[in-house]
């Protein structure tokens, strides 16, 4: 059987003798470093690391770890995470007319690709969207919105998300524009997928600008939310060759298959706590 | 021993029967089609092929195949041209400072991978700045410049272009914007590399821009050069996926990688007759 | 609304005009090529092409155009397919308990993205392995096998193929293999995927001894189904980067991204048309 | 101005303590961690890292960390090596007659992207082969060999390693097989570049044996030479996509590009001390 583990996330200025520092408190209280990565950025030498640690069952004191990590952190003005990787994060997906992010979610996530409580799906439309698709255990709350019932419907989205719990929201092809405010409230907890390479074709319709430009290339980008649109920090990108022969919607198709696949990969790596944010753009330690 | 080769490239309104006449017209004197594509603009109903077309040596009668084809292009509004492969295009490489681009060429070349006639290297520093670099058999043009001397010296660089001949110029990494004036003069047949994916980071220092968005993909861009720097018509693109562990300088040293092979790419398709111009897009018939 | 369309295949020994023949029988017949793809085997000396024609609906003669054919074919010893767009082919898919490749396609078809009727789906596990898999619309037939039931459940298998009317059975990784006899009726409409990169890894558990070779880059390969296993024509192939860090376990997951998107692209090609055989190779005209 | 850097590299037994046994042995000696990486193997228990450390320039007491180091690998049964990034590695470059790896190496030496000292190239061809490459500053050895010369032949290659001091050695498309005798002196620091995707296509004429095979992706694989041809520990591979158009002709020029920037990868990591034995495969800590 798989020992238990934990995974450590930390950030703080850069100066000698943090690793040892770590290093050291976490083998003092019965921890072994499974895997260790580190960033250094030499530009706001800011420090950044992902440490996970297995022990057995009942050897790691994990009060008097997170102690120990505390009188670090003093003394290192540094901020840090501990995280029982046996504790799921629980997921709210949003999505509108096009599913295709949200099977492939759904599927992944039954296959046991993805560790995560799925405590709902919300919609602006109907149940029937989604006929072939199995929500079996997975709350649906269809949640209608036009432009006079923004607030109210914004109010509800707020809601089902304090309601449950949820620690992470991701916007699968959600194709209404969170206000402001709920940006705001969702702050580093929120993913969207961006139906272009960004910054290449902010806006609508990316397919059709990318064809009428005539790139070679077109791709997805999966970001943090911010209020401002389209310009959160970028967590993963990917693109795939097109040609001259491609219409619009066959951009649209091939599209499909980069942004699931990207926002997949931005899903897993947030619920396996890889990605840390470092001012307007992220540290991903990947795989 | 192979038999002669020539291509046929052609565009035209499209109506039924252009295949048929066209392909009438190459047997009908003597000649055997041994690769052919075509392209249907459903927007424009614009319709371009590029045929290749191999013949016993003395079997093809040249100038009755041109007079056929004018008649079919007569018919049909179409306009071609016939090329025999054995006849090599000359070219002219401008560039600056860094070489990476240069240097690639100059290798294919030799080993015989770029079917061309080299017929002049320009730059605006001097031939010391290329010591490792065999310029054998290529005249070098040292013509420096300065936003007083520009006019000038651009018109030293149309004198050697109109002195050689040279059908084709290759920006390879030359650092200063052609005028409108010579930019018009080269339309059509003057191909730059842009350091970045268009459209994304246009202007100066491309990679620092990447860097300070926090891309996860950095790419180049292979253009035809226009009156409006950045938006010539895209011939190939590629790109190479980075991290927040590159630097601005990492992301350059990358980039060097993949400006060169997507340089040559796109001047090996048009040695071989594979881009045709769609308006403010291109026609890229791949092998 | 689009026209009708036609697609042509057709293979032959190359010789001068056949090119032309066949342009000239389609555009007499009243059908405008809009596609057209060739190659040219130089080592058999054998002609392939594939040519799509759309006409308007009542335009086009197609018994006439099919006699017009088989006089070109007569003249060229040439074999020819002509198919009408609308006709969807019938296919039924095999699958074991692994399902990842058939909730792809079954996804995509839905989508619209495979034009096909899905016919029927048949396995040797119970319709409760798939309880999260919408079978809507499509009859599943649960055949079980053992050693000694082999024979008995092949005859089924090519029962519910034949009474079905099935062109084209896939292999979604279903894990028994075919007999000889019923690898032979199928052959040129079976289509595998291999979960490694052929010719790299045959045999039992190909990510294993990926793992235990330390390579750098896993693969699967979609092919078509002969007697010799795992040395049919190959179809299609791709690729993932992998590390040291990866588990046999890892290169399972990450297989099953590489396989789905594989099949998925062999299948679509197949049902356009776009594979014809070469001796032991496959002639791909992608688009 | 940079700091000055050391490379730490190390593996030993797994067992808890040793990341922070390491990481105070260089906080007390004055060394700040600025990357480490480690990885740690399930299957045989053992455990890798790489680290690199700067420090003030003469803070660091490298005889003293040195000692501080040996007495932590004696507690842990550890292997490590401590190397001072400002000395480089010499190295010595075999080639036959095709020089694209070659040329490709000189160019980015040239360029500092290989922070290496190129103390010597032996080539069984004369040098009038390499007439364009200019090997200023780099003693160039011809060693002709034939079957019969063989033995001396290879006498004269390690009496140039040994006189050159020469650390590692390249393989650049060398096409002699090396004997069991010289690859055991080798053995850890000579990589070889084949030209294949192993282990698909051993032996000899590879590009041929895929064309013979229709595969839909060719390969390159750079990894130690050992005694057993073809079979050494893989350090880097890389694919590019080929099709039914291609000759064998066209794959061994596009070889040509995935050999010379596998085989340039693969000797930068080792330069940058990124590359670790484990038994019969490699760790790899890439960027």
């Amino acid at each position: 059987m798989p020992r238990p583990e934990h995974v450590l996330t930390l950030s703080c200025p850069n100066r000698p003798g943090i690793v040892a520092a770590v290093a050291t408190t976490i083998f003092e209280h019965g921890g072994n470093i499974r895997e260790a990565q580190q960033y250094d950025d030499v530009e706001t030498r800011r420090f950044f690391a992902r440490i996970t640690l297995d022990h057995p069952e009942d050897a790691l004191d994990v009060p008097a770890l997170r102690a120990g990590l505390d009188a670090v952190a003093d003394r290192f003005s540094m901020q840090f995470a501990l995280r029982d990787r046996a504790e799921r994060r629980k997921v709210i997906v949003l999505v509108s007319k096009f599913d295709h992010c949200l099977a492939d979610i759904l599927y992944r996530w039954r296959l046991g690709e993805l560790p995560m409580d799925l405590v709902g799906i919300i919609s602006n439309h109907g149940r029937e969207t989604y006929q072939h698709l199995d929500f079996t255990g997975v709350p649906f709350h269809y949640l209608p919105v036009t432009k006079q019932t923004k607030l109210e419907q914004e109010a509800e989205v707020w809601r089902v998300i304090r309601e449950t719990g949820a620690e992470l929201v991701i916007l699968a092809r959600y194709m209404q524009v969170l206000s402001d405010g709920l940006a705001a409230k969702l702050a580093g907890r929120c993913i969207n997928i961006h139906h272009s390479f960004l910054p290449g074709f902010k806006g609508a319709r990316p397919y059709h600008q990318a064809h009428a430009r005539g790139v070679k290339l077109i791709g997805a980008t999966a970001h943090f939310v911010t209020a401002d649109l389209d310009e959160g920090p970028i967590i993963e990108q990917d693109v795939e060759r097109c040609s001259h022969n491609d219409t619009p919607d066959d951009l649209v198709r091939q599209g499909r298959d980069i942004e699931r696949r990207v926002l997949s990969r931005a899903l897993l790596w947030q619920l396996e706590d890889r990605i840390l944010l470092n001012g307007a753009r992220t540290v991903v330690f990947r795989d």
